[in-house]
C-alpha cells in the first residue's frame, strides 16, 4: 500500500459507519422479518436501511465515485475510486442476536483496497485501516501479535460449512495443526486478529464486499492477508481468504492449505 | 421446578456474578498466559481468580453448602444445597477476545438446578432463572419464541468438534434440516435462546458445571432443555444437551438425533 489515503476519505468513512450503525442498532434483537436471497443468504430491513443510508451519503458527497454494495449492487463511477459496502457482514449472527457481526466499508483505488472499516455498531467497536497509517481500534493504534509456530496459533473461521470439496480437505489439513480452532465471528474475527488476539483466520466463499475492508485493517496492523495462493486480494478475487498476524504462520498455513508437507 | 428459590439465594447469586465479572474484566484482551489442563481445555488466571472470589464468598456466607467448580473441584456440603460454578464458560472465546463467553452459576437442591445465572461480564449482560419465577435478561422478563417447524429453526452449536462418532452422525442428521446453523457462543447461545433469538442449541461433551445454570434460565423462559434422550439434566448427566424455545422443535430434534425418521 504505497498510496496515502486522504484524510477527507477517512473522515467520510467514519461518517458512513456512524450512519450505518444508527440504522442497524434500531433493529438489533427486534423480530425483523428475514428474507432469503437467491444465494440463500439472509437479508433484513437492517441490511437494506444501513446500505441505503451509506449510498445516499456517497452519492451526495462523491457523485463520481463508484459503489459496490451487497444489497443494492454496483453503481458505475467515473474515476479510480469505488466504495465497497457490506452493511451487515454476519447477517445470520445479527438475526440470532450475537453482537459480533460488522459493517464493512472499503475504498478501492484502481481496484486495490486503500481504506477499510470494520464496525460493530452494538458494541460501538470500530477498526480502521488506511494506506500509509497504522490501523486503529476505537482510536488506538493496534498491532498483530507474533506467533512462533503453527502449533501455537489460534485459528478462527466462521463456519465449517464455508468449505466444500477440495477446500474442505484443505481446511482439514490445517485445523488439526493449530493450537485451537474457534468458530463464528465473520469480519469481527479479522478485527481481533488485527488487534493481536487471534493468529489466523481462514475462510472461503467470501465476496468482494466481504473482504475488501479487511485488507487495510489487517495490513495496517502488521498482518498478512491474501488469497489461498498468497496473492493480494482485489475486487473479484476467488473468495478464499487467509489472514495471519505473523508472516511465518501465514507461510506455513498456505503450505498446508495447498497440500504441501510443511 | 416445583420449588421456589429463596430470594436470599437469588440476591447472593447476583453478588457472586458481580464479583466474578470484576475479576474477569481485569484480564479481558490482556495477554494472559494460557495453560492446558489434563483434558486439554485451557485455563487462565481470569478463570482462577473469578472462581476463587466466588468460592470465598460461598464459604463465608453459606459454610454448609457444597461447591462444584470447574477450576478448584468439589467441596462437600452438609445439606441439600450445592453451588455449581464455571467462572468462564468459553475460555477459548475469552482468550480470543470475543465477548460472548459467560460465567455460569447454579444452585442445585437435591441435585436439581433451581437457580441459574449466565453472566457476560464485558457486555454486562446477565440472564437469571430461578424456580418459581420468570427468567430475566438484564432485569426484564424474557420468553423463548415459538417456532412452528424444524425447517424454520435457527440452530446454534459452539463447534463441530464437540461431536465424535455417533454423536457426529446424529448432528449431521439434524443440521441439514434446520433453516440455518450457527457456530460459536458457548453458554451465551442458551441465553439468546431464552430471550427468543435462537430456536435450538445442541451440544455434546458438556460437564456438570457447563449446563446446570442453563436449566433454570431456559425453563423459566418457557423453553425445553434436556439430554439427547429427553431426560431432565442433573449433576452427572452424560453431557449431551439440547435446548429448544418451542417444544415442537425439541421433540422433532430429539427424533432426528436418535435416528428416527421424523
Amino acid at each position: 500500500m504505497a498510496d496515502i489515503c486522504p484524510q477527507d476519505y477517512i473522515d467520510f468513512a467514519h461518517a458512513l459507519a456512524d450512519a450505518s450503525g444508527e440504522a442497524i442498532r434500531r433493529h438489533f434483537r427486534t423480530p425483523v422479518p428475514v428474507e432469503d436471497k437467491a444465494d440463500a443468504s439472509p437479508v433484513t430491513v437492517a441490511d437494506r436501511e444501513a446500505e441505503s443510508a451509506m449510498r445516499a451519503m456517497i452519492a451526495e458527497r462523491y457523485p463520481s465515485h463508484g459503489i459496490v454494495g451487497e444489497e443494492y449492487g454496483n453503481r458505475g463511477g467515473k474515476g479510480a475510486d469505488v466504495w465497497v459496502l457490506d452493511p451487515i457482514d454476519g447477517t445470520r449472527a445479527f438475526i440470532a442476536g450475537k453482537p459480533i457481526f460488522g459493517t464493512l466499508i472499503a475504498l478501492l483505488r484502481d481496484g486495490r483496497p486503500v481504506l477499510g472499516i470494520i464496525d460493530q455498531p452494538v458494541l460501538r467497536e470500530r477498526w480502521i485501516g488506511a494506506a500509509g497509517t497504522a490501523s486503529r481500534f476505537c482510536g488506538d493504534p493496534i498491532r498483530t501479535r507474533s506467533c512462533a509456530g503453527i502449533d501455537r496459533a489460534i485459528l478462527n473461521t466462521t463456519s465449517p460449512d464455508l468449505f466444500h470439496g477440495a477446500d474442505r480437505e484443505a481446511f482439514r489439513r490445517l485445523s488439526p495443526r493449530v493450537r485451537s480452532t474457534l468458530y463464528g465471528g465473520d469480519c469481527y474475527a479479522y478485527g481481533l486478529l488485527a488487534a493481536g488476539h487471534i493468529d489466523l483466520v481462514v475462510e472461503a466463499g467470501l465476496k468482494t464486499y466481504d473482504y475488501c475492508a479487511l485488507v487495510p485493517v489487517v495490513e495496517g496492523a502488521g498482518g498478512c492477508i491474501s488469497d489461498w495462493e498468497g496473492n493480494a486480494l482485489r475486487a473479484g478475487s476467488d473468495g478464499r481468504v487467509i489472514a495471519a498476524g505473523d508472516r511465518r504462520v501465514h507461510a506455513v498455513a498456505l503450505e498446508l492449505l495447498s497440500g504441501g508437507t510443511n
